[in-house]
């Protein structure tokens, strides 16, 4: 009998440290012998990481919010085909480190009122949600300082300062209020030993249920 | 007072010489002292160029129909935003080599019945029609010859053969039908001059009107 695929989210603010607990998360499923698929928004697939370069690099305001949204939905649809669905049909865990949540916080919010085109985008081009979206929650000036601690070509969605970030966390814990049958809400401002326990221990009992 | 801006689209096959008439109509409007902008899709602002690149060369298959819908409607969002609305708010005629019409046939018609999808992301993320669409409509056999005598790097939309080139035929004239509006249907298997002679007449009819 062939395990039943899996789709885990990681989601939350910059700095939270989601993407430390998505690996940490995939090694603790492998020892235990699951197959998991580690990936990655916006990218986790070669087009998908073409896109994905073609939207951060340069001057940013050099696409709209709309163009935006609508290249990050062509990368998740192409992640979606070519790595996330080939991996569930085969009975894999799939971690993936930001998903459709993060557009409907950072373009649907950030960028003016546009939660209702990012979903209606949502409903006609992608359709999935995961199984199990893990929020790592944590307050903004301790996310920022760890964010900003880090450097890379890629940091215009972290270059926006802590008020930001603060209407960041209040959406990602009204969206784990919107959805609560899939959202996870864990406090990230502890050892990450601590976080990860409580990560693989709700990821345990929802495989094994 | 400021001259009303008016969007022209051509539209036809490959090889129907719809942008040699684009290129001539723009000529006769500048000679008659309308400020023209001339532009293609896909393509026509630099993101959409870039966008445009990426979807068209490589391997035919690097992208699933749904994706290339989704990386040609943001292409178009750019086109739009940067290109043809502020032409069209400063009062200029604006042609443009293919537009929606051309997603709808190729991408809604070749590769699987997708016409619902592109035309719902057509309503939600772009929305403006041309004021004037115009068919250069012929023969697929002698539009084949001419494209085919050409040869670019981006020859995959060509690379179709006779068989889906007739179907194409039949989905403009199709579309024509759909949108008596804004659709003019012009016979295009004549002398390149007659051609120009009746897309002129057209044009400068709906312009004065």
């Amino acid at each position: 009998m062939t395990a039943k695929g899996f789709f885990i989210s990681f989601e939350g603010i910059d700095g939270s440290g989601k993407s430390t607990q998505a690996r940490l998360l995939a090694e603790h499923l492998r020892a235990k012998g699951r197959e998991v698929v580690l990936t990655r928004e916006p990218g986790g697939s070669p087009g998908a990481e073409e896109i994905r370069a073609l939207v951060l690099q340069g001057d940013p305001d050099r696409w709209s919010a709309r163009t935006e949204i609508l290249l990050f939905t062509a990368a998740r649809r192409d992640h979606l085909e070519r790595t996330i669905q080939p991996a569930l049909d085969a009975g894999k865990v799939v971690i993936c480190d930001r998903f459709a949540d993060s557009t409907r916080m950072y373009q649907g919010l950030s960028r003016g009122d546009l939660r209702g085109i990012v979903d209606d985008l949502h409903r006609l081009m992608i359709g999935i949600e995961p199984d199990l979206t893990i929020l790592i929650d944590m307050d903004p000036g301790e996310g920022l300082s760890r964010a900003l601690s880090r450097n890379g070509v890629e940091e215009r969605f972290e270059d926006f300062g802590e008020e930001l970030q603060q209407a960041m966390r209040k959406g990602f814990l009204d969206l784990a209020a919107e959805f609560p049958a899939r959202f996870v809400t864990i406090d990230g401002a502890r050892a990450v030993e601590a976080v990860a326990a409580d990560v693989a221990r709700i990821v345990d009992d929802r495989i094994a249920g």
